[in-house]
């Protein structure tokens, strides 16, 4: 009771000390917009030679390889891999004040919360739609999630109280609030950002399967801004790719059971010559993107 | 004889007259970048209403729907869409000069080839790598093919002399010129042109087909530069996707097999759990990219 008052009273407004683990390009970039918003920002990152360049680029005003330095903090945000966060070391879990707010950044939620859930009662899972394509300590950059939108997927044993600091964290970076269910969350970014990868993937692959070299080189000299448009996620992290794969298995085969099919019925028209099929599926796909945008 | 005389004097730098037919993305770039180099240009455009737009934003010196204005021309550019090139009406075949060298720009080069060498014994087949999402009268901006390729397919018996006069015209425009057969141009485009646009609308189409509305609503919001860039050229014109679809039907519908097989590749490894293979796959994908861009 007496620790669950003090919680009430450490609202995001009132929180001074923000930590974070990792300081890549996520972390990174929450460092330096946190920080000009005046918080003090105490980031953790696992090599030495990192925080030396952290602490060169000012990502935050303590750095340290000590987990111990979270001790001092009000507010957390895991801004690790996927896996990390999944497998979380126990120094780490020892390093979480009991008081603490706890988030993370990772793209899948269900398996998040169903580990985190248990470790730590004021846990919040989020997911900040943001990106590039670059990675590491050097990554990080101001104004990351501005008109983004941030996702929080509390579930029924959520503290309403952690879900309103990550609310006002999330809107303080300009993000916009969205509360989703962690399955509909991941069933979602399964469809419009891991199917996507994979797709675009398997673009690259079927070129780089071709063993006529001058239809090749040839290409090479073709291949103008849409198949670089069209490759761009498939070319991305690996790492990335096989995570959002061993953590969203069976929606994501689903999805690319689903696209398959879609190939198919595409091949199907173009075999039997059904050009007005052909133009009605791509009219309707014409229609259908700009409510994506 | 007497003919092929009055030809060899009419090399690109002696050509004051250039006709274009189609003032559309393609044709009016042309007819705005060809003007600025100081050459006379007749526009030719259908329909009455596209010949005012045309006047009104001076695209060309000299603008009619009427096809008889080309019998001025040394240098004519078929800027029409792939189907008007191959299946050209009388009316613009009979005012064609005979002496005068005719090119065009479509996306397939073997069947405007076997149409065209029958038609003109000056006829050049050019593909140009250049476009926006844009289309119609008011596309049309200059320098859109700089540092492009252009790629023209010279057959067994193209004219030496018309080959030179389009060399001359590509590299004016500053692009880059190259030299490629017609077959291995159309296997070339079918496979980081032709197939990425359908690789594309597929995952429209797979989004489309999901039927959870409130998971679609949120997908929406998900739904991030990643999805915007694979999708981009999917979700384009879908008379283009047809009409390469139909023109290049044998090598795309082998493409898309190949590229179906690659999705099983993917789809089997994650059934399997076999991470280190995907891992392989999209290292291999990740490392192959940027040979493309």
């Amino acid at each position: 009771m007496e620790k669950e008052k003090d919680f009430h009273t450490s609202k995001f407004k009132a929180i001074k000390n923000i930590g974070i683990v990792g300081l890549g390009l996520i972390g990174g970039s929450l460092a330096l917009d946190l920080q000009r918003i005046g918080y003090t920002v105490h980031g953790v990152t696992h090599r030495k030679e990192s925080a030396r360049e952290a602490e060169k680029k000012k990502i935050a005003q303590v750095i340290s390889t000590d987990t111990s330095i979270l001790k001092k903090c009000s507010l957390i945000i895991l801004a690790l891999p996927l896996e990390k966060i999944l497998n979380p070391e126990q120094q780490l879990i020892n390093a979480l004040p009991n008081n603490a707010v706890i988030t993370d950044v990772g793209s899948v939620k269900e398996p998040v919360l169903k580990i985190w859930n248990k470790i730590h009662p004021h846990f919040v899972g989020s997911h900040p739609m943001a990106g590039t394509n670059e990675s590491g300590i050097h990554a990080g950059k101001r104004d990351l999630f501005k008109n983004k939108a941030w996702i929080s997927t509390p579930s029924a044993n959520t503290n309403s109280n952690a879900l309103k600091v990550i609310e006002q964290l999330a809107i303080s970076l300009g993000s916009q609030w969205v509360i989703a269910d962690a399955k509909l969350h991941d069933n979602a970014v399964a469809l419009v950002s891991h199917l996507p990868v994979l797709v675009s993937g398997a673009l690259l692959q079927t070129v780089s399967n071709e063993k006529n070299h001058e239809l090749l080189n040839l290409s090479k000299t073709l291949a103008s801004s849409g198949f670089s448009d069209t490759t761009r996620v498939g070319g991305g992290n690996p790492y990335l790719g096989v995570s959002m794969a061993r953590n969203n298995k069976t929606t994501i085969l689903k999805n690319l059971k689903s696209y398959r099919n879609c190939i198919k019925e595409i091949e199907d028209a173009i075999i039997s010559e059904q050009w007005s099929k052909l133009q009605q599926i791509l009219e309707e796909n014409q229609k259908f993107r700009p409510e994506f945008l």
